[in-house]
């Protein structure tokens, strides 16, 4: 039996591209609208339908239903890598971003929902091409939640399976996926609306509105303006920090809410844990502004948990320059770079889940010093976690920090300096988009060094796809049958 | 049934302070030979002396026999601090040390077998106080062996049992614990004694020699010189790495070496893996330093592999000033404070066989990952680990990780840098001494705040207790019966 299908891979990567088209023709009503050259949009548009239709013809006697978990793991990674090579086409063809790398960057920040940009002046882009960036997140973050909701469930990966529809493989409650797939996709662009709707009455409008919104759900992180949320009202400043915080709640929570199901929302602890974690962050950044600054209570209320909120989700939108923050207060952002929001969220990194089931572990561990009789049982939302998960999903960590390691050390020899080097992989990995020093929420990727650059791209990709996706992809029993 | 008993543990801090008393009388000789003052020694002795035989008078119809694993914990943890506060006192009295903080932290510094100093000139320090510092090195580095090889085995903690003589528990072949601790008491003094008389023949006298045996024996790193090996020449500093490494040997190897019996040694996982970290590590330092400095091949190599033994061992010797290698160098050798030498030995931090059983979950979870119905089985050393060891291994590194975060926050919060706090907490815990920023090779402790200083030594005493043993004292079901 075969367990790789390359027509199998072929058949589903024809659909990617099809989206793909589709979003370039989503832009062609902007260009219009501003009166901008259609030929970025146009070119690309080709590229991507012709391959869709040569693919589609290739594999046009293929069933899909064959498909094994390798192909789906394979799929997955190519479709990332696809959606930002193509995606790239656009700033090339408009020549607002001539190089390549550069503009593979811009397009794996895009859909990777990072944030992270090369451009050193994003006010002075094309309204279309402004639309493509920010759409770039809108469509990569509703790419990852069907990939963590419907797909690396079934896929069994590093526990995914806990934080899925429960019911989903036994109980076939849902025997029609895409009957789930339409719902969350619904509630998606619901908050995209709805944040459009109450940031257009404030000092933005319609379109920076538009394109914000779509940074915000997606937990994205481009702007419109080069100085970020910082160029608007505090008004507008208070509606994304709200939106981001909804985006970094698990699409399921909001699928329950739909439901009517307020039990499975009430008894989902990660929610809970999310909550908390945001308030006490918040509150400990707040502080040290108040402390070590002379900013008034509501300034340093907002711009504290305005900054919190937007790296606990992995947005990266950014309504004050926190390198100018008092040390302790960079130090806790720093640290926040390895939160992430909740699972089944946009938001990247390692997720509260993860962070729950670690603190539920080191209490049993301490328990079993004292009575060391006692079972350990490590339960989430009541329901009793199996020993593989619990190993998995602690492994997932370490794997992570890992990763974050030799990223670091390979920015820094790359001649980065250590604060740089080690928080833009921090960023990257998370999917969240402003470092520290040379990379901060005010500056840019473009000075880092183009073999960086590269790195950066690929560990955006890796992060995103929850690092596993793309590792097994590397080890020897993947290619063995 | 009472869970703690107090007059036993009086009873075993007795012994404490019966072994600090005759620490003291060791340094009478050498304040003698150099015609100093007697009375540092004096006054420190005639105090531990008199609390060693009021406390043995109070216990003296106490059986021991009857502690509890409570007992063990809490002895575990008063005996590194009272060791630590009663061995700052010949430092006050000689007002060589005047402030009680910084006495401390040096005596904590000393027993944890850290080296980080608060003494901005060591050269002018009299000849029984520098003994008295590197003495402290070499009784906390015998009394943490005497601690993981026989004490926390049978405490279970944290998968200490894997590493303990595996024999002791089941199979019985040494009944008597005193006679493995006198063997491994030897195997300690034995090395000991050969890197005195390796180090007498080169540029080193014999007080420096026995003072740089104690500090590596112990992987501690008090040097009688502001410069540390800087001072001495190659062929010292290549003895002193040689004993560095092997100091960060597990004792058991050496045990089973004295018995012959080399298949255990061969067999030990741990052991070549600690080689391999060693090689690779040193290799990685010596290429940054030949590609980025103009440094000729034998001084990079020294120099690379000198400093990154010395930290990986937690030893914290440094014959080059590592703040002015490149940047990826100093990345390297920050990363490398997280690694530790070989459980069983004097060396702190996470150590090599915890990471070795991370790789191996790992490495099972992308098994599983294609192959869903494998059965994850972690071995170590040919014998499977039990599911609840294996998680509270990894229990134990996130629990180190979150306490270096929260170190870290503090230590900036009190206003050092990030840099300087990151590192200095990492060091401390670990056992290592010198950090980056304000506390690099060539620096001190001395001019961060009294706080922080204080924040630190209790940092050092529970990173050398292995963390739990002392935060398990913190638990609600510590005090709970």
């Amino acid at each position: 039996m075969r367990l790789i299908h390359p027509l199998i891979i072929l058949r589903i990567l024809s659909t990617i591209l099809l989206i793909e088209t589709i979003s370039f023709l989503v832009c062609f009503p902007v260009a219009i609208i501003y009166k901008e050259s259609l030929i970025p949009f146009l070119g690309s548009s080709v590229v991507t339908g012709f391959l869709f239709l040569l693919l589609r013809f290739l594999t046009r006697k293929v069933n899909t239903n064959e498909i094994s978990n390798r192909d789906s793991f394979l799929t997955v990674t190519i479709a990332w890598i696809l959606f930002s090579l193509f995606g790239s086409l656009p700033y090339i063809i408009s020549d607002t971003i001539p190089s390549f790398i550069n503009a593979f960057f811009e397009s794996a920040s895009g859909f990777t929902t990072t944030g992270a940009s090369i451009l050193k002046d994003v006010e002075i882009l094309p309204y279309s091409i402004l639309f493509w960036r920010s759409f770039t997140h809108w469509i990569g973050g509703l790419g990852i939640i069907v990939l963590v909701i419907l797909i690396l469930p079934t896929l069994r990966i590093t526990g995914y399976q806990l934080f899925s529809l429960e019911s989903s493989l036994k109980e076939k409650i849902h025997p029609k996926t895409k009957g789930v797939a339409f719902r969350i996709m619904l509630i998606y662009i619901s908050l995209t609306i709805m944040e459009i709707l109450l940031l257009v009455p404030g000092d933005m409008n319609l379109f920076d509105s538009v394109c914000h919104s779509f940074g915000s759900i997606a937990t994205g992180g481009f702007s419109t303006k080069n100085i970020s949320l910082m160029f608007y009202s505090p008004y507008s400043q208070y509606i994304v920090m709200i939106f981001m915080f909804l985006a970094g709640v698990s699409q399921l929570v909001y699928y329950y809410l739909v439901k009517l199901n307020f039990k499975k929302v009430i008894h989902n602890e990660e929610l809970w844990f999310y909550l908390t974690t945001v308030i006490c962050a918040g509150a400990i950044a707040v502080s040290i502004l108040l402390i070590n600054t002379t900013k008034p209570l509501e300034l340093a209320f907002r711009e504290g948990y305005f900054q919190v909120i937007s790296i606990i989700t992995c947005t990266g939108f950014a309504s004050a320059d926190f390198l100018f923050w008092p040390a302790a207060g960079t130090v806790l952002l720093f640290m926040l770079m390895f939160s992430g929001g909740s699972t089944g969220s946009t938001s990247g990194g390692i997720k509260m889940a993860r962070h729950l089931i670690v603190f539920k572990n080191l209490k049993s561990v301490f328990i079993r010093l004292i009575h060391p009789k006692t079972v350990p049982v490590i339960k989430l939302n009541g329901k009793i976690i199996d020993e593989r998960i619990n190993i998995s999903i602690i492994s997932f960590i370490m794997l992570y920090i890992f990763m974050f390691l030799i990223g670091t050390v390979i920015l820094t020899a790359n001649g980065s300096d250590p604060v740089t080097s080690a928080s833009s992989v921090a960023t990257c990995m998370a999917g969240i988009g402003p470092g520290l020093g040379t990379v901060g929420p005010m500056s840019n990727y473009s000075d880092i060094p183009e073999i960086s650059k590269v790195v950066l791209s690929l560990i955006m990709i890796i992060g995103r796809l929850e690092i596993v996706t793309v590792f097994v992809l590397f080890g020897k029993s993947f290619w063995r049958l």
